[in-house]
């Protein structure tokens, strides 16, 4: 008998209608001889409404206190889940995330999972129940309920995973991973397989199905992930280790992300000491900079671009007004208009070429990039937002995605 | 330095705009230099929607997992009171019920407090801060979440003084302890101080204001409470040991409660074994019966008559067509529409003739009563219902209540 983790995010439980459809779906799992642990988010809007409440007291809630708040989300849809397993006559028990064990550290309401205390857990699959946690909670050393940030409830169903030995399973309200997001390209293939690998990259690139955390630790725990609709029976995709019965293609996937702005220093004096103060200053104040370009010095100067968050705008500009109160001449752009595009493939490891057959779909679209950022099994480009539609059925008819 | 409990009920934190004007009245407290822990219960119909959510799953919805369910409600009161106070520019901070060390046994939605593990609200106190702690859950021995059930803040409330050595104060929505429920009798007094045993007695007897349990325990551990309303400054009313400064009247107060029924059963032949089978029948399906009476053997048969809750009306049927099969020729009868009237008063251990006085009140106003117990400290009638207002008026009047 194997043990299966199931998770089902919060729009899959976001009627009571719909919870009794997944307990319906757990039992099926339980009936095949499985034993199942599932992990499920908050009911639907629920964490909306809870830090409505919160911001109405105050523009600024103490993150512990929201902790508490929004965990409460979890608990309503594990109880409501578990008694929707018992009326159909199956023995269930709900956890919240301190009583699965999981123990977190770091900042509230951005944890970080350090590790399951699972006797808990394993004891009542022991018994024969189908053990239903609250996904992205957990608790901290000093007994405090912290929250996981964003995607947390994956995060804790692969960890929870990798724990017990268990293949992950995330239902959810897209039937799999595409090698390119549907809605801008509709006729995008969906995969049978990625590697874990290509999936950390287009993650992190803004491919919006899971959170890059999660897959991280699915790679280092090798534990695999099977990605489908909660809804419907259609098979979905699998996350994995690469080995070779994976068709092996130069390029998987494309991701694109809008999230971004590009700052763009114009005339630094080419100095190293100018140079490293600017982003010294930047990471003083947190300020997660991603795709990093640099002229050649020409006449003693050089200009450099840098994409960032367009969430972090306010900041950010605090921290360019006083980098040109402290560098004599500089001046500043900044382009909120910018998508970053990029291709990722495994195969690129082994075959050469990519990077060229982007420039030339480029130039044969016209299309302007402004930066190019490659990494092992990765290129990113950073065009303009009102190119993106053009490069994305340009770059994916090439690759045949 | 003294330690405070205060406790506010659903209705006082109700909305968002109540739970601002609850932490404005902790705060001032504070001010008053007092370390202040405070009790909420879930935010107004909170439990009520919970409970319909999982009735919409399971006309029979599991226990663990209702506890699990319901005490999901008061983690959003403390944590958005929690802000409140923060947001005052007061150090705060919200426990659960197992954060608490609320610990418990028995039976799910109506578990017991056994002990509080106070150490963690103790910290937070010698902390400086003002510790929010969720009202009406706690933890029993195996971690599951349990819920203390009706009236369950209020026993967190007094059963938290009581470890602190604090004095306990119960904010809600009437402003004291009246001699008799002025829905009823509007010229009815607040009194200014009761004693515990009455208290017990009226609460038991159906005074709406605090549930008995939490009066036994303020009374084993000689807890002053005192009751007031939340929205108002307006004095309320100080439970606590009798002493001599208590106006000894010997009537303190009247209860009034329908929610009995008076079932009889006519005709029993005159057997030990005929009475105690029919006891130990109601008893061993948890049937809580209360005021018996027995009229005298008469041609080798009597007539039993007792009070039993009207929402067990279902089991009791049950249980009367089975005891109707065991005993031949009894016949039964069930009254619903009977009132239980009782007078309370500590003077009444040292008085007598309150029992004459009262007779001679039912006699003078044409009311007939059924049955009749008596404790030391009160007299309890079974009346009909429709004689309710005018007996109530008829006893008030008299005792000057």
């Amino acid at each position: 008998m194997a043990i299966v983790v199931q998770k089902y995010g919060g729009t899959s439980v976001g009627t009571i209608e719909k919870i009794k459809n997944v307990a319906r779906r757990v039992a099926k799992s339980k009936e095949n001889g499985d034993d199942v642990v599932v992990v499920v988010s908050a009911m639907g809007k629920t964490t909306d409404i809870l830090l409505g409440m919160a911001s109405e007291i105050s523009s600024n809630p103490d993150r512990r206190e929201l902790d508490m708040l929004m965990s409460s989300g979890e608990q309503v849809s594990i109880a409501l889940l578990s008694i929707a397993l018992k009326e159909l006559g199956y023995d269930s028990i709900s956890l919240t995330g301190p009583q699965a064990g999981i123990l977190t550290k770091g900042f509230h309401t951005k944890a970080r999972i350090t590790d399951i205390e699972i006797k808990n857990v394993e004891g009542y699959i022991n018994d024969g129940k189908i053990v239903v946690v609250a996904g992205f909670q957990g608790v901290d050393e000093e007994g405090n309920i912290t929250t996981l940030g964003r995607g947390g409830s994956d995060t804790t169903a692969v960890a929870l995973a990798a724990k017990l030995g268990a293949v992950c399973e995330i239902y959810t309200d897209v039937d799999g991973i595409y090698t390119v997001d549907p809605r801008l390209f509709p006729t995008a293939k969906k995969l049978d397989y990625i590697s874990y690998e290509e999936m950390v990259e287009m993650a992190s690139l803004g491919s919006g199905v899971m959170e890059t955390r999660s897959i991280e630790i699915a790679q280092r725990f090798n534990v695999p992930i099977y990605v489908a609709l909660s809804s419907e029976e259609w098979p979905g995709t699998y996350i994995k280790e690469f080995d070779e019965s994976m068709e092996s293609k130069v390029i998987t996937g494309l991701s694109v992300s809008d999230e971004d702005m590009m700052i763009t220093i114009n005339h630094v004096p080419y100095e190293v000491r100018n140079i490293s103060s600017i982003f010294e200053k930047l990471a003083s104040n947190d300020i997660n900079i991603d795709m990093i370009s640099q002229t050649a010095p020409s006449h003693g100067h050089i200009n450099i671009s840098f994409t960032a968050p367009k969430n972090d705008r306010f900041i950010i500009d605090k921290v360019m007004e006083s980098i040109k109160n402290n560098i004599e001449g500089i001046e500043i752009d900044v382009q909120k208009d910018i998508t970053k595009l990029s291709v990722v493939g495994i195969g690129m490891k082994s075959q050469s070429g990519v990077a060229a057959k982007m420039f030339k779909i480029f130039a044969d679209n016209e299309i302007e990039f402004k930066q190019v950022t490659t990494s092992e099994i990765r290129i990113s480009y950073t065009i303009n937002t009102h190119d993106k539609e053009k490069a994305v059925v340009a770059v994916a008819k090439e690759f045949n995605l």
